[in-house]
């Protein structure tokens, strides 16, 4: 059983937190208690999961993947977004998450978030139960 | 099904070999012939499955990490730990594990190992059956 | 149920291609709608999904690895393959991935790729039902 849903971002690099997103689908695939994975069907995006309540979290983790891998550099892939596909396999394009009484398994203080390292795009994300 | 144990750290940054406990939960879960997905539900900690004949396997992964993501760089966060945040994204927050025959198949020189990176701390994890 | 394959790589590092195998070990496991999950079961190389259209970019990622990730550093390992069990943890040694209708779920530019890091070897791939 597997669902998804789209996410639209807004800038080259970006993340979108889509833990609602999750919970939906993971309620829609009649998932109560179990895990389902988020899967990200693209290659110069990805998924991860960290701190949703202070927004420069993901800011930080953005500058950093940006330092480590900047735009520039010794590529040869002829589409001038190399470094998306690189901070996609670092970052790595699915998680798992457990579901517990219907409610996503996550620590207080996390979130899941989309991605985006080659936008801005109209993206899409797959749930599947597992 | 869901089971969890506990993780004391002693340091900022450590690796502790929790092999023995993701065996045992996948024991108590009962889980003979299948996988299960070892979830860290924090957000400046994760864990990873590297050797664990040598030691000093763990300590180069940390001391690297440590080059790539210094405590001190370009950060916003205001907690001081946003290096803990961006190496848990690295290194991601779960594993999963095939079991067979109720044992873990894990390779000739691989073992679990949660990885703290704001410790230290009492940590949690979660062991879900798939 | 598990399966496994084998994979023969030819330079210390490469990424070989292994979608096809991926597909026939998830139909030899009868996954017609599910998810199979890919693991390597070697400290020393991991598994990656990125784009295999154009191979310029898994070497791009490669030489981006290589780069953050030098052969000599401030290593203690005598092996002498510590970058090797450092890419292994940043790229990660399983991904899970979705079946339907006994396809693999991928998106239009992805592949799975085994990752070398420490060759050439004569290496295996287990896949799990999930």
């Amino acid at each position: 059983m597997k669902t998804r849903f789209g996410v639209r971002t807004t800038s080259r690099t970006c993340f979108v937190n889509i833990t609602d997103e999750v919970a939906k689908a993971a309620s829609d695939l009649g998932v109560r208690d179990g895990a389902v994975v988020v899967y990200v069907p693209h290659t110069t995006a990805a998924v991860t999961i960290n701190e949703s309540a202070d927004p420069d979290v993901a800011r930080d983790i953005q500058q950093k993947l940006s330092e480590m891998v900047p735009r520039s550099g010794d590529y040869r892939h002829a589409e001038g977004n190399s470094d998306g596909h690189i901070k996609s396999t670092l970052v790595g394009c699915s998680e798992v998450v457990l579901v517990d009484g219907g409610e996503l398994v996550l620590g207080t203080w996390q979130g899941v978030f989309f991605c985006e390292f080659d936008g801005p795009r109209s993206r899409k994300v797959i749930v599947g139960a597992l």
